[in-house]
């Protein structure tokens, strides 16, 4: 019998506590011996079948030598922070979902637990239920990464989702997603492009080796996404999605950022739609491979931290691949990349024409729409200044 | 310095030594010390940079106490079969690309393996260099695995495409993909669906439990596939893939089977093109994920080989989750399964009426060609005696 305990009881923790239940059988034929949640924290007790776990007082979980992993679903960076120390100073292996942690601390929160010759595994924290972290840190192993982008907040997607489909605006859309509890009451998170913009970070870090601050991230969401763009790009192929977006530069660095792209619809991530994500992984070997699935929701997000747990378990002492360098001095700006640009400006195509030499006209009626030919952010901002810019988009190529 | 060996030095074995040369730095950087390759078994010796690690005489890697992980690239069973039994009884590590190794023989070798003390790796049998094995068994541990399809075979699925964009019969698209190199000279093995039947027993292995023999699993490819459906069924919203499918039964068996399916236009292995690969994994909590990439080629396949090297390595003693029952007798027929089915019949939308009472119709033109409600195989078969049956497949739901 081996016994876990679980900080916070909203939607990850219960979900947790459930799959342990549901799975039983599963996890104990590839465990080799039941799984068992001894005790589950919190701030305010519940009434519920799981009643008899609950304490308020964390000691209880750090010193009962029984508890061998420890699951943060608590959120959110200080309690989580001080708890995840805690426990692996106290020889627990701990599993996590928590982005925001994991983003801002999980370089020093994976060194303590190389220390203490446990396991910190946040598979979770990115793509909820969809395998991601492990399959690029482990299958993709022999690879050079060189790339990882995707669709990595499902708020967002579903929002673009609906002005695609029913020509809704921006606020309307996220009325309904806030109405069918796919956005929360407040939305900045999400809408804003941060809670895409941690995990870009988590990929960054895992797929290059060294620490991306979110701080030094550009991230952008789509809160000023005009209905008036979704609509000439969509007639002229393309879709607009938000994506996060990691690059290995040609100088050894690397750059991040959080911005709404035209994608082409041949894309596979063009025909990704409502709360699903997908991520894609550009190996020197693999070439491109995308991971497709739904990005969060109770049991998908509780399912992976189960197997983290199994992972944690059975990788005795510890899985030494998974980590990175605390330098962070390798991060270049963003607007150092190459990519098409989407413009949309009042004025003509002449405009467009004496700021850019040839352009691809998408649309001409009173404003212009129109691609540049592949330029970096830096000569996209200087070429576009004598431009009455309505909106402006990187375009994947 | 660890040190490996490579038998068989074809398209993957080349691979394998090619990843370990060209991205020496980052399999260091991730296993703590440069790997190398020591050994390479060969028939015929070739000149070239990897001339003097040659040897004809196995009996020099099964007895070199350097080697600690073997590549099996021979192929095939008979001598790929008697070296991996040798290799993993002389203590090394196995790995290997060999899906009809592992499908015939898998269990047998793992269950030497453990024996043994070592692994036995296979990520690369299915997928190429998409990550799907470990991520169904790790990733998804906490899963009860329902059900596993997907596109699993480069070439029928680039055959196709060319029917569905160019119009061209089989028999052209199979010529142009032999001129591409997409075909072998015996395409054999792939268009009648015995590559991805391979596939979807190892996989259907892992995903339940228990050994699914390749002679029980019903194959089907796509040579007799006509042009003439692939159009009907794109004009009312369908693609025709050829998919390998596996579920668990109500009853707690399992079945599994490859045939062309009808797949509608919105899912999201409906826009799976070309040579390209996709798997489907449902799992009870996390729901319906999906990996996509290239399912073959060179690089890929051996970045994914070189990737379970480290993962064998890395993995003290071994990965126990990673293995089956040899019990075969939960499996059931594939048509005891309830799906929809296509049919194209000579005659009349009545004759299809008075077969199956209400049809959905695609199409009436002299041929009649429709769509049944949910039914069993054995229904379909049954109640399509009286019809002139010109063809028949399933409809993905």
């Amino acid at each position: 019998m081996i016994q876990i305990a679980i900080l916070g009881f909203g939607t990850v923790g219960t979900g947790v506590a459930k799959v342990v239940a549901e799975n039983a059988r599963q996890i104990e034929r590839k465990l080799g011996e039941p799984l068992q949640v001894k005790t589950i924290l919190v701030r305010h007790f519940k009434d519920g079948p799981f009643r008899q776990l609950m304490t308020d007082d964390f000691k209880r979980i750090e010193e009962d030598g029984d508890i061998r992993v420890v699951v943060e679903a608590i959120g959110g960076v200080e309690a989580a922070y001080e708890y995840t120390k805690r426990a692996l100073s106290a020889g627990k292996h701990v599993v996590t979902a928590n982005k925001q942690l994991v983003a801002e601390k999980g370089c020093e929160l994976l060194s303590l637990a190389k220390k203490k010759n446990v396991n910190y595994l946040f598979e979770a924290s990115v793509g909820g239920g969809i395998p991601i972290l492990h399959p690029l840190t482990q299958c993709m192993a022999a690879n050079r990464i060189d790339e990882v982008y995707g669709i990595l907040n499902g708020t967002t997607n579903y929002i673009l989702t609906r002005m695609v489909r029913t020509g809704a605006f921006f606020s309307d859309a996220l009325r309904e997603a806030q109405a069918k509890g796919y956005a929360e009451a407040d939305p900045t998170a999400d809408v804003e492009g941060i809670d895409a913009g941690r995990k870009i970070c988590i990929l960054a870090d895992l797929a290059f080796g060294h620490q991306v601050n979110p701080e030094n991230v550009p991230m952008e969401g789509v809160s000023r996404l005009s209905l008036r763009d979704v609509k000439v790009a969509q007639r002229a192929g393309y879709r607009v999605k938000l994506l996060g977006r990691a690059v290995r530069m040609p100088g050894g660095g690397c750059t991040a950022y959080v911005a709404p792209h035209l994608i082409p619809e041949e894309s596979p991530l063009a025909s990704v739609e409502d709360v699903f994500n997908a991520v894609m992984l550009r190996g020197n070997a693999t070439g491109e491979v995308m991971f497709y699935g739904r990005g969060a929701g109770e049991m998908p997000t509780a399912s992976a931290c189960v197997a983290d747990v199994m992972e944690a378990l059975q990788s005795s002492p510890r899985r030494e691949e998974i980590g990175w360098s605390a330098d962070d001095s390798g991060f270049e700006d963003p607007l150092e990349l190459q990519t098409r640009y989407y413009f949309r400006i009042e004025g003509s195509l002449t405009d467009a024409a004496m700021a850019f030499g040839q352009v691809e006209v998408l649309s001409e009626d009173g404003e212009t729409a129109f691609l540049t030919d592949l330029i970096t952010g830096r000569d996209a901002l200087r070429q576009s200044k004598s431009l009455n810019i309505l909106s402006c988009m990187r375009v994947l190529a």
